[in-house]
């Protein structure tokens, strides 16, 4: 079974083939640029080589209908006939409080998500057109949609409701969602798989750091609070996000400034975070770097950053009533080794015992990083997102 | 020895008059409506009776005035002439970076405060204004500025700072201060006078849960964290005030409600918190009798403010490297059982035992309430800010 896995964002379009039999990638790209000038497609071919394409593309269906086509290239492409693929996997942003699991995309159902766009107004329109363009190309495919926000939806009310006037919750849906949704679920899962234990016997802090950052809380199996809210701002410390602050701070500043609305949201979103603190980058590669070199800001920003997860960390054990398995995935948490070792520094009192030699090592691969007699067990586990929207797909046809 | 504690608010004055040989309060009340229609003062006398007198209060200065006559009132007052008071105590809201304990209020002190006017626009200058009132009434009496964030001065930057564009903590000292300095810092070393044992040694975690709330890591004798922030908005629920949101939500609801700054700021300070969520009150009392009433949105209000205060006692147990005392105090604190009940569930993993019958009876009263083989010690301690003020006055005298 072949299955296409789509991530439409306003101004691009990601894409993996996966041939499902033994889960492996047949290719996979993105085209960017999507409706500006200067669009391209970059393509992973399976032998790993990558190129780049330069093609205009005005709109979504443009870029999908591109995409197929080099599926399908007698040179790069991969399948002989786009009858092959069984089914397209789109990633959707936001399915608010309508979806708490992947769903078979039928015109119900996106009426359904396009009620939630007013929560996600860039990216569930976008997710949208992707569907809607392969709805135009290949007529009568099962398309299935994995909202990001899904897993998340087993939150109980005390861990989701904000505290400000609850109409707001009744009129506009304001409470706390989070993202990352899928790749909580996946390593969360993938973790207990690795281990040899039982997902509903474990209390499990899955850290997903990357340029955006979430942690989630799962108990036996299920979320029970996760750091980012209603919008992906909130929670650590991120690229060029701020995480959480007081709002306090936010009405001050937007005040010092003369900023409206969607000007502080602007500067929480993209000039704060690292690259805020730092003014050198966003990149954790990059403020490592910084920091041995000595510089204080860097070093600044990366306290701040370790702290923050460390604060989660204990916040999360507090609320499921301990922890048993922490583990870190994304960019930043699958390879930024002084990140976990920060992280993890002086929780020995929970019983997290990092081995500090075997976490230098660990980069990008599924290994326990934790001592042998630490209680608590630390595991990287890389994130498949587009594995977990494929095996979903596949699982609803 | 006998000191006066001042806390002047924008409209209200609070005064207590200690007898510092033995710490008695001589006497004590308040102003309130000050510049408004209909002022009055409030006075409690050593019998422990009550009396209200009406009584025109444009300014601060009259306010001051009236006090000072009613201490030397034939009939209510306590002293016989003003000469007696050795020292005037003043609760001072924002000392920024500038003050890191209380100080004598000298011309150059006071210009040092003013300048911390701009972090708190409202309560700066009506402390200010009680200053200039007593110079005026008492030339040459010595007074002293107790600061509530000071205590938190020692917090390490990566705890203080947000993460945002740096320069806006340049500029405008845009960081985490941290309030209820005075009252976190005599309760946790309270705790240690009550336990016998040496602060220096104890990792503390305070939450001071009134109207108004916060938590904080008090590690070795020093504040490490708070969870109010720049302003007292952050952190824990409170009455009105909705604690921790998104930051992206703060633009959302502004966007959805047409609402600026000063909109914002008041919906959150003001309309939120537990007021918000129920719609019943922001006085935790009478919430639980709503929820002992069955009333849903009570019940889940007392959920999400017992549930936030257990998070940031994971926090900062992380933040600490582990916690041996829990110190309950303030209104709710020292007298809402279930508050404490709920706060201290499900964390027997980090030593935290409660003794449920013993914190059932505790009200108001220093008292531990952990079973005898709790590792942490869970302890109730009821505040006093005002000896606090008048004990750094007399030791700065």
């Amino acid at each position: 079974m072949k299955i296409l896995v789509l991530n439409c964002g306003s101004s691009s379009i990601k894409y993996a083939l996966y041939n499902m039999d033994d889960k492996s990638v047949m290719t996979s790209g993105g085209a960017e640029r999507v409706g500006l000038e200067g669009a391209f497609v970059k393509v992973k071919l399976p032998g790993g080589e990558k190129k780049q394409i330069m093609h205009d593309i005005p709109e979504h269906t443009e870029g999908v209908k591109f995409i197929f086509s080099l599926l399908t290239d007698p040179e790069i492409g991969v399948i002989k006939d786009l009858k092959e693929i069984d089914a397209v996997g789109h990633r959707m942003v936001h399915g608010g409080e309508k979806f708490n699991k992947s769903v078979l995309l039928t015109e119900e159902v996106l009426k359904t998500f396009e009620e939630c766009s007013d929560l996600a107004p860039l990216h569930n329109p976008a997710n949208l057109k992707g569907v809607r363009a392969v709805q135009e190309l290949m007529p009568g495919l099962p398309q299935v949609g994995v909202f990001d926000t899904a897993f998340h939806q087993t939150m109980p009310d005390y861990a989701y409701m904000y505290a400000i006037p609850y109409e707001l919750y009744e009129k506009y849906g304001i409470r706390r969602y989070g993202f990352h949704g899928t790749s909580h679920r996946y390593v969360s899962h993938r973790v207990c798989d690795f281990l040899g234990v039982k997902p509903e016997e474990q209390r499990i802090i899955t850290c997903h750091i990357g340029n955006g950052g979430s942690v989630a809380a799962v108990k036996f199996g299920k979320c029970m609070d996760t750091s980012m809210g209603l919008t992906p701002l909130e929670g650590v410390m991120m690229g060029t996000r701020s995480g959480d602050i007081d709002g306090g701070a936010v009405s001050f500043i937007e005040k010092k400034l003369g900023l409206d609305a969607d000007g502080i949201s602007n500067l929480l979103n993209k000039k704060s975070g690292v690259y805020g603190i730092t003014g050198i980058s966003s990149d954790m590669r990059e403020i490592e770097a910084a920091e041995k070199a000595g510089n204080p800001k860097a070093i600044l920003a990366q306290n701040m950053y370790n702290y923050r997860i460390k604060k989660y960390i204990g916040a999360y054990a507090a609320a499921m009533g301990g922890v048993d398995i922490i583990v870190f995935t994304a960019g930043v948490g699958e390879n930024q080794t002084g990140m976990r070792a920060g992280a993890c520094e002086g929780l020995e009192w929970m019983g997290v015992k990092l081995d500090k030699e075997k976490n230098e090592k660990v980069r990008g691969e599924e290994a326990v990083i934790s001592a042998p007699d630490s209680r608590v067990k630390v595991v990287v586990i890389p994130t498949d997102e587009e594995l977990m929207i494929a095996t979903d797909t596949m699982n609803l046809l």
